[in-house]
């Protein structure tokens, strides 16, 4: 069974948190991590904080987080406008994040589903579809396994490179939700 | 009621010609485009041709496009690598195709719909959503009320920016089909 870590204390982090102890796995939640003192226990880190809260955590735990699989959800949007994201045209917050912890397995997910669908289970009559982007087989299939667990859908969804579509489909999803084009317990389900 | 011109031949011509006429529409399609010699009658022109068609067709039909809804669905694909579009980071072969015709309302339309869902009018058990992404909100509006007099559902994705995202969408789409994650009848449905 895995081991989780989460960093956060909003919704997705206690939405991730609840789908993967569902399933069996122990969780950790780090709350306050900018004291940058905190032990991660688990093998798999979710950073379930906004995307400005990378760097900071990559530079306080860089250590700690060698040889571990860290999860980036963030949609890194421009708030000001909410016409853009923030991260270079054609690269990704995950991509960046990679760079920063390069002997850690970053994986992409969670990026793609609103925190409610991932507690009820469902978008629409659809199980709710988890989309994993990640240069490790290994890794992608362990949190693969740990949300199938949970009772949701896990899609491997290719290599890292991925994760700029993810980002993409994230922020689509998101002006449409701020535009009352859909509810923030809907979004995007995958039919397979 | 709106009438619509297609180029083309292919299924996916088919598929949305096929949807549009079932609403009411008038459909007219153009199989032999490449002649430049058509007289286009519709006034919603869909060009459901592959990527590298659509500046021949800008460049013979640019005249008798003016004033018109011009439909972008293409995926520009890189199938070289099936690992990234062509088109230049943050930009949309629909962006491109607009500033080739700057005196028509482009609108990027069914890139993310596989033709098997068109035709059926379902994906899973959701009905199909056709996304529409455009700076001319009249001409959004139009298309929208025809693909739902055909049995779909429409949504306003945003303004032409958001070509981007949606060939993203349509992008990772066909990675997941062509890696055996989906079926080509299946894909991304919208809960709303």
């Amino acid at each position: 069974m895995t081991s989780f870590t989460v960093f956060g204390t909003g919704n997705m982090a206690n939405a991730i948190g609840g789908v993967v102890a569902k399933g069996g796995s122990d969780v950790q939640y780090i709350a306050h991590a900018e004291s940058g003192s905190a032990q991660i226990t688990g093998d798999v880190v979710v950073l379930a904080v906004p995307y400005a809260a990378l760097a900071p955590i990559a530079a306080a735990y860089g250590e700690q987080l060698k040889g571990k699989t860290v999860v980036d959800i963030t949609n890194p949007l421009d708030f000001s406008t909410f016409d853009a994201l923030v991260v270079p045209a054609g690269s990704s917050a995950a991509a960046e994040l990679q760079a920063l912890l390069p002997e850690s397995h970053v994986l992409k997910a969670f990026n793609t589903n609103f925190a409610a669908t991932l507690v009820a289970g469902t978008v629409g009559a659809a199980t709710t579809t988890v989309l994993v982007a990640g240069d490790d087989a290994d890794a992608k299939a362990a949190l693969i396994a740990a949300v199938e667990a949970g009772g949701l859908a896990g899609v491997d969804a290719g290599s890292l490179r991925r994760a700029h579509e993810l980002e993409a489909l994230g922020f689509l999803q998101l002006t449409l939700a701020a535009g009352e084009k859909i509810g923030w317990n809907a979004g995007f389900a995958l039919a397979s």
